[in-house]
């Protein structure tokens, strides 16, 4: 078990320590859930109206961004963050991998009944943190219970909106044979953190997730240019997983150079101690792009200059030759495919 | 357990007859039950780009209504509906009660190690029916597999938006006064549908869940005037709930003709069977409007010449008498006050 930080905001006086089946009942506990845990965190004007739906203004002449990701990690605490940073984090993240800037968040819990209220609470803060930190607001949302044994603790289904302008079009499918790929930072710190946490292990030095919004990381890259062709967050099935996309979507080969694909030494160091290859272990902030070679050094500057991108590196070249496969030199001169995988190594890890 | 109606389209050959941790994986598995069972059914230009957001345009001139809910429903097949046509209404419903029709849904899934692919694909296939039918896309998603026993069978959230004009403004809290409060149709029919199936109770006449799309009623009501105040679906909580909450919201108080209200004779004599008052069941395909009492006949008219509307009835009115209170009044001329529910008699009906 992970130690908490303290919080910055008590946890108020409630008449239940635990959640109850009628704080799911839509009656008068649903709504005192509402007011004194959740509104206190999330409220906003749109938010406060307490309909059943947010009425929001489209900005003109932008097109809408819309994704949705359910959170059921396991730990719901864990080192680096915790089930609410990780869902608020997560969907900033698939919103902004378009180009869009992120900006109206959807919150529904699935609680299990006799979950601690002090453990939502902390969760609630958590996102309220995490909100803020990524320049979103949570306009609607919902609550359901269901009854101990028929879920695991909580489970956060987060959906979000962003922006963005019509001459911004970024897909997999837009990679062309020279484009180079350039990744932000070390790779697998989520996934070791969670397993690392979940087994109990412990290395020298603490493993952490790397959960962050990034939308910020791309705010500044679409500033130096809006030729990126292709972006993505390596979170499940990790960065071997994206880059097979990638070379699936554009009919493209993929040539890694694994070397410079950075890893933290105590994950590398866990990850050897299991046997597992970093290259299929989740991350929850770092993220993929693909861009024209001509302007890959600039952007590899600009996001190196931008504390989620310190450690950016370019790490392989789109290629005409075996198009749809993702390979690697080895020492020989020979020639390795990273595949996509096929089985399951470390489940519930967002 | 129900009987299940055939299915209009086969069951796809499949490695596995039940989910795997590794359908949850991001990996190869993971793409494999995306492109054999959800995309044959939900595939659009769209969807089919299987990037992590969906980019779309938004309409000029126009305001977004944003809506989420999370679907935990035991049984998840039940007489009238499953979990799967229960979600794409819900969250429908919640769309187009801002007056705004709903166009794009996300669903997100939390499948249970173990669950029957067949159990899956069933489910899916009365989604992909209920969103024709209510005339929305959905496009985008998100599948998460947990271990056996960590939820039940299957979660869905569905996540969505429509697009409505500026001029229409309808919330719980412009409700005046004088105003008429009208009901839609017979009312508790799905959370009896799902209490007499849970507990193998059979009646004379069986009792159906009312899962509908309201987009197509609330259309032609829109058609009438814009002029409605306010417009909710009375799911958990019942009509009470709503009632309550519009009370609350306007600072008015309601009077309910509680005889007005219709009840079909089977539900009736359940809910008497089992002590339950049907102002408290769920609904899942009703709606209460609260419109000027000048357009009150010519509203309710127009109701009852659409197919989920024929039974509507005005059963209130908003009054300067006890603001805040919805009470009803006694065959002694006497008043008695219809409260917020407190406790939860039925968990889990949605």
């Amino acid at each position: 078990m992970t130690s908490l930080p303290t919080l910055s905001c008590p946890l108020p006086i409630m008449e239940h320590t635990t959640i109850q089946l009628a704080h799911g009942s839509g009656g008068r506990l649903s709504a005192r859930l509402l007011e004194q845990l959740f509104l206190p965190r999330f409220g906003n004007p749109v938010l406060n109206r307490l309909e059943d739906q947010a009425v929001l203004d489209c900005p003109a002449g932008q097109r809408l961004a819309f994704t949705t990701d359910s959170f059921v990690v396991d730990p719901i605490f864990f080192p680096g963050g915790n089930i609410g940073d990780l869902a608020i984090n997560g969907t900033v993240n698939d919103i902004c991998m378009s180009g869009a800037m992120p900006r109206y968040l959807s919150a529904s819990f699935i609680l299990e009944e006799g979950l601690s209220i002090g453990s939502l609470h902390r969760i609630l803060v958590s996102m309220e943190e995490a909100a803020k930190k990524a320049g979103i607001t949570i306009v609607t949302g919902d609550t359901k219970v269901v009854n101990h044994g028929s879920c695991d603790k909580i489970f956060i289904n987060t959906s979000g909106l962003g922006f963005l302008p019509i001459e911004v079009q970024i897909s997999a499918a837009n990679i062309k044979p020279g484009d180079k790929i350039i990744l932000s930072g070390t790779i697998a710190d989520h996934g070791m953190a969670i397993m690392t946490s979940r087994e109990n292990l412990s290395f020298q030095s603490s493993i952490e997730s790397d959960s962050a919004a990034l939308n910020g990381l791309v705010a500044k890259m679409l500033h130096v240019s809006n030729e990126i062709c292709a972006l993505r967050d390596p979170t499940r099935g990790g960065l071997a997983t994206t880059l097979n996309e990638f070379a699936a979507a554009s009919k493209v080969g993929i040539q890694l150079e694994d070397d410079k694909v950075p890893v933290a030494p105590a994950v590398g160091a866990a990850c050897e101690v299991l046997g597992i290859d970093p290259l299929y272990v989740a991350n929850e902030g770092k993220l993929v792009a693909v861009v024209p070679a001509e302007i890959a050094g600039q952007m590899l500057g600009a996001m190196r200059r931008h504390p989620l991108g310190r450690q950016a590196e370019i790490i392989g070249t789109a290629v005409d030759d075996h198009p749809g496969i993702v390979a690697t030199r080895t020492l020989l001169g020979g020639r390795r495919i990273i595949d996509m995988p096929v089985g399951e190594q470390l489940p519930r890890i967002c």
